[in-house]
């Protein structure tokens, strides 16, 4: 892999951010593929992008290589991940960047899949190619989050999402609940459901608000149709929802819904990487739920919308587990605050 | 009072925000006297500046219109505040500037003041000033939140802090407590009382913690000390502190603290501002309190220190009222969110 100036790590950085806002494009749609984006630059101009779009359709060097046509022969191609070294439903877009001709290759990060790992990179330097790793990695892998955490770890990226008032509470104590939050929060709740391949919930929550957990949003720059529709988990435990219950309930009339009757959280998210491809998971769930996965750890990411309101002392908690002092408190670190209608919407990682 | 066109305005709001800009200098000292500055603009360029430092000294137009000298003549002078029109501990403001030869005078907002109130204009107009009144009003008002609200209705301007968590506690059920928000945001509240005429807190928080709730921040701007010292109100209903009791708590030994053995908050509101001259109160006390504050309607603004940490269930609450249906919650608008060390900073106005 070579060394290169300042200028060409400002130009590198440009590039690999249109080829980020590429790969962008099929974030909603290319689960469980990673997405990925692709441009093409010929003496410092674009002749030619693309993306992955959905899994079983070419990958985003193929779309790019195409549209850049004859003008990829000595051309840099800036890709969000390595190029795939295997042959699957596609063949490896490390030999078509060959036989394209291109003359450099710019990669944001080492695609982890164990069917890949490094051996794209080899592929193309082993045929001449000058290779650079390692430019805008964090912001290319940020949009990857649960297909690089299953390819590391075998375990799936874990958001867990909770609506809550100014002083921390879900609801009144009768359960009073509608519209702590606002359209806009709840739309932005849509995006999270639309990166993730299963939904987890809890029986208790199926048989109080038997909500839908469908994608249905407007706002995902794609038509909700072509967002591959989350699986829904519902814990039950008690076995509360026997399967004569189960068509009381909408959510339980679809066909993707997976009943999990033990306690193994962790079994679960193992399963449903190598068992359902499921790499982005979104806990939506009532505070007992929430507080399982928070108290074992098993949470990445926690995303509060918190309506500027108070509901009072006996109103229901946003949590259920009792730290016996200080010292046991669960901590975070805040990693974005931004306003959403009237609402706040606060993401943070676990320290 | 003049009309001016597109260019004349946008130079006015330029030359308005560096006369914001001298008031905030005073920000912190003048109470209770407003905070205030001036800026005399000759031709386009800024030939004097000045702000008023502290009650008993002289007014920002005296200190700009001396830096200015002879340059004031024919000048345009912008003053956040309506000049005075009254001989209070220094001679009228309104004849300086007519005195000095300026030409025309901008102004942010009208001094509600009954002693001013108008007068200032109509003395400069009669003298052939061109007067322009209502540039960047809002801006300059906020330095002055406290002293105009109690001019206009003789209550004072209300805040009340609450450092919490993510999910609402303000402590362990065992009260242990310390530490919840970092020293960034600890050092913020410093500012917070600053700006206070007196700081309001209960029996209880005095018993339990002995606060200092002094002023004690290097990071005003001016030094602590120069910051005329903030009353104290102990609310103390139950007479739970007996003079014999308040020898044993630092706080109460302080000179300048009011026990307040009543109920009525609005008495005591009203009793501050005509008894004592205090504009702005800062609330720091428990959930009890607060929640009084709150449920009587008697906040202006609402500020929550919210660090990123979650307390459970058990934890004690915020506040300590209980509305009984959705209907009656308390709600707010977000003025503004800013992260303060590893901790979130909201300002809210009550709906």
């Amino acid at each position: 892999m070579s060394t290169s100036n300042h200028a060409q790590d400002a130009q590198d950085r440009y590039f690999m951010m249109l080829a980020i806002e590429q790969a962008k494009q099929g974030l909603y749609t290319t689960r469980p593929n990673p997405a990925v984006g692709c441009v093409i630059v010929q003496a410092g101009v674009v002749v030619g992008q693309g993306f992955h779009p959905k899994a079983g359709q070419p990958h985003a060097e193929v779309f790019a290589l195409k549209d850049a046509s004859a003008h990829a022969v000595g051309a840099t191609a800036y890709v969000t991940l390595e190029p795939c070294s295997h042959t699957g439903r596609t063949p490896p877009c490390a030999l078509g960047l060959i036989k394209a001709g291109v003359q450099r290759v710019v990669i944001a990060g080492l695609d982890p899949n164990p069917q890949v790992a490094g051996r794209g990179v080899k592929l193309l330097e082993q045929a001449g190619i000058d290779v650079t790793v390692g430019v805008l990695t964090e912001q290319a892998e940020g949009l990857n989050r649960g297909f690089l955490k299953a390819m590391r770890t075998q375990m799936p990226y874990v958001r867990l999402k909770i609506a809550t008032s100014l002083d921390g509470r879900t609801a009144m104590a009768t359960g009073e609940s509608k519209w702590i939050t606002s359209t806009a929060a709840r739309e932005d709740v849509q995006k999270l459901r639309a990166l993730s391949g299963a939904i987890v919930t809890g029986s208790e929550t199926v048989i109080t608000d038997d909500p839908q957990l469908n994608v249905r949003s407007s706002q995902l720059g794609v038509p909700a149709g072509q967002v591959p529709a989350p699986m829904v988990v519902v814990l039950d435990r008690r076995q509360r929802l026997e399967h004569s219950l189960q068509s009381d309930y909408q959510l339980c009339r679809r066909l993707d819904t997976l009943y999990w009757r033990n306690d193994d959280l962790t079994a679960l998210l193992k399963d449903l990487v190598s068992e359902y491809q499921c790499y982005d998971i979104l806990v939506e769930a009532g505070a007992s739920v929430a507080s399982s996965f928070l108290s074992q750890q098993l949470v990445d990411e926690l995303i509060v919308y918190q309506a500027p309101c108070l509901l009072g002392e006996k109103a229901r908690p946003m949590v259920a587990f009792n730290p016996l002092s200080l010292s046991e408190q669960l901590r975070f670190k805040i990693s974005c605050h931004e306003q959403l209608g009237p609402d706040l919407k606060l993401t943070l990682y676990p320290l």
